[in-house]
């Protein structure tokens, strides 16, 4: 066996007759170097292809030699197609001891027949047909110990225990996150998330919203300082953005009516739950409204609308991959969507046996309670809770004109888990002033803020949508890190 | 005069003929308080609209009074119309003294009945109408005092000199951002670079592209640890991301095939200069790659033609706003975009006269010389020099197989200015530890980058884009703190 090295790729090329390497270059600017070949792709193999010769570039999936042939699955994403090379007139023998010896998860180009199959192979994607290889070139090849098998990181908890199967922990995904977001269920996650952020959009975009960016380095912790990571910042310091909602703001009272954002923020709490991390993507929602705070409700209940409705008539084959591993109830949503009031809410709660008093804020475990009273009631998965009591509450929410003890604000949840916190901002200097003075937060650090309803703000409202929290819930996960490829948390860095 | 506040808003209100104090909430609980009014926009008074009673809401922009008469200009972001209130059978004498009172900025909400006028109104952007208002209602009142005239921040340099008419120095407009962003022209840049990001988006949704969201806080400092701002993570300390390349190319190695995000990068570099900022907004790609690394340049150049060909199209008015007060040539561009090799760059400059070694970078003033050589000689705008010395790229470039001096790497211009860097990235683990070593980069703190070039890695590239830079270029501006609503540079942390 030969090896060829040229400074732009590490191939191993092999000729399906003469073992003689071939002139596959990867990358060299002469033209002459590019092959004529049309790649085909793997979801692309169906029967109409029966007995055409094609090129394919592809991961050697698994490999299992047998006496004369060696069977290959080759993938690329969620899509795989078997594929053999048997001693005969396509093959030597010592191109089948080579093929034997390409390790898994190597990149391989391979010239082959397509061959239609009398009995369908259940084992992969491309169900009706499997490849004759002639010829077969290693393009980039993997070490030959994975640090995780991708058939262990997809298989469900509990199954093939008794075999004695192994399933790979979390940690040791995330360590090896590079093959880990190789699996089918990762694959399906993160082109669904991507949807997500295509829809709120989208959605947005058609209602007239204008998009804006927002700064994340910041130069005072806006809202009372805690939870705050802090910037080195040339000869000073700054910290780094907890949401964007300071600047939407100001970008309505800046005439762009309507703005969202989509983008990093930063929490800086010491929270190890399935449900926390430190950097989280914000999709974020702040528009100026005409007469009643529940205007801004309705646009943003209608863009989850939107979304959970792109996601199920679009991303089904995605839902269908990671139920597979993780198995969970559809998502179920109304429309209109749900909206309850606090007091409802509590009452709820209190009739199912909780002891809380009326401005109390709903713990983590009575949220979830209450979420599946309210799935029982109303047969929803997503509902808002509206008319919060003010205590709970940040300085710059707008206090209830009715009722002093409440707020015009909201949260919503999906399965029991707030993904969502909005409200009407105050938009009058002076009660913002006295607001702030009351939480005892430094006026001098929010002059800059304050100032900017000094000369004529709208009404305004809107919210933050955490989006890894979304991911999670409309596909019935169980952890957040599930749904960011790099996640951040207080013990993880890295990758 | 009477005010009533509520704890929702502050709002006076005059009712045309009585001054009596009318119940225009904004925001309580009740739906009873909701007035059963559709607001009109500004842009949809035409002629059409003659001798109806209309609702609007909008600012005071202007505020004449004239014996028993006040005009006002009402505006809502770059429309306006002008509005007359005169005693008569519409308004009492007290009425129009309680309009003339008005601060400007205010917010107001008119009934009024749309009259067509005679001769156009030049000065409005609703030409053919004005409004005779009959009541009118103060929703959010500006502070008399505003800290610039937006008359003043539009105005062309140089105009309006002898007059002794002001014009507003950028750290001025930029200290009182909430006011200058109110401007036609600012509204246009914003609304322009919502259209970049759109366009950036979904040229690469339809190409296949998949959207990731990168970390921002990362734990080493991937580049050699220059530039990069620090942060305070719990116990340790942490670095925000320089680029999301490397998290990129991962996502590579993990068979996302071809990827784009759009998010904050941040460079520590004490630049005072009108192109550099410390944050900015990157719109990134990386791809896989079959044979050359050309068919990355060629998704990166179509992805930017498709952008200026849609800003082209669907934002001349934008366009022209801004010209208005900053002119500038049309941007060219041709298609397919012209590709020049760096030494046929350097060819060019020394034929104007530049002294420069082949492995020389390019400086500033010479890359602007070039960009003027490049229009005069291509008539275009925007260019791709291709072929860069190795020494001047970092580590992680895919050398020229060809020849060692040069590398598979680019850079995009427009207007002679640098708007993208890009290149084939080494796959290989061993080629990249080699270049590593060469570049005396700590082999501990790039380890996890490393490794996930070892299970199989295609060859592949990409570039990262300013989008400040570009709206800037395009727009032909000359500072990017003009095309990035809340800049950040050395001396600016607000607001």
């Amino acid at each position: 066996m030969r090896r060829q090295a040229d400074l732009s790729t590490s191939s191993i090329c092999l000729d399906a007759l003469s073992a003689s390497v071939a002139a596959n270059k990867v990358g060299p600017p002469s033209p002459a170097c590019q092959p004529d070949r049309e790649l085909v792709r793997v979801q692309d193999l169906t029967p109409e292809k029966a007995d055409q010769l094609i090129w394919l570039r592809a991961r050697v999936h698994t490999s299992r030699a047998k006496g004369k042939q060696c069977f290959l699955v080759l993938r690329q994403q969620q899509f795989n197609v078997q594929a053999l090379v048997a001693v005969g007139d396509c093959a030597s023998k010592q191109m089948v001891k080579f093929a034997a010896n390409i390790t898994k998860e190597s990149i391989v180009d391979v010239e082959a027949s397509v061959r239609k199959v009398e009995q369908k192979i259940e084992s992969c994607s491309q169900q009706d047909v499997e490849l004759h290889i002639e010829r077969i070139f290693v393009i980039s090849q993997a070490e030959p110990r994975l640090p995780l098998q991708l058939e262990d990181a997809v298989r469900p908890d509990g199954e093939g225990e008794e075999e004695g199967r192994a399933t790979v922990n979390q940690d040791t995904k995330l360590d090896n996150r590079v093959i880990d977001l190789r699996t089918t269920t990762s694959q399906a996650i993160f082109r669904l998330q991507s949807g997500v952020c295509q829809l709120f959009r989208d959605t947005l975009t058609h209602k007239g919203f204008v998009e804006i960016q927002t700064p994340k380095i910041i130069s005072a912790a806006s809202e009372g300082g805690a939870n705050v990571f802090t910037v080195s910042y040339f000869k000073t310091s700054a910290y780094l953005a907890q949401s964007p909602q300071l600047y939407k703001q100001m970008c309505i009272c800046a005439d762009f009516d309507k703005v969202f954002c989509v983008g990093p923020v930063f929490r800086a709490e010491d929270s190890n739950t399935h449900r926390h991390l430190t950097e989280f993507v914000g999709l974020d929602i702040e528009m100026a409204f005409n007469y009643h705070y529940h205007e801004v409700i309705d646009s943003i209940t209608d863009t989850m609308v939107q979304i959970f409705k792109g996601l199920r008539d679009n991303f089904q084959t995605e839902i269908q991959t990671v139920n597979k591993q993780f198995p969970s109830e559809p998502f179920k949503f109304l429309e209109p969507t749900l909206r309850l009031e606090y007091t409802e809410g509590v009452a709820m709660l209190r009739e199912a046996g909780v002891e809380m008093g009326d401005e109390d804020d709903l713990s983590t475990p009575n949220e979830k309670l209450l979420g599946r009273l309210v799935k029982e009631k109303y047969d929803t998965d997503f509902y808002v809770l509206d008319k919060y009591p003010l205590a709970v509450r940040p300085f710059y929410t707008m206090p209830d004109p009715n009722n002093a003890k409440y707020s015009n604000s909201y949260d919503m949840f999906m399965r029991g888990e707030e993904i969502l916190s909005g409200a009407q901002r105050i938009h009058d200097a002076q009660l913002l002033t006295e607001r702030a003075t009351h939480h005892q937060i430094d006026l001098e650090k929010i002059k800059s803020y304050v100032d900017s309803f000094r000369f004529g703000a709208p009404p305004h409202g809107g919210g933050g949508i955490g989006l890894e929290r979304v991911c999670m819930l409309y596909l019935g996960l169980h952890n957040v890190r599930q749904t960011s490829m790099f996640p951040r948390d207080p013990k993880r860095l890295t990758p």
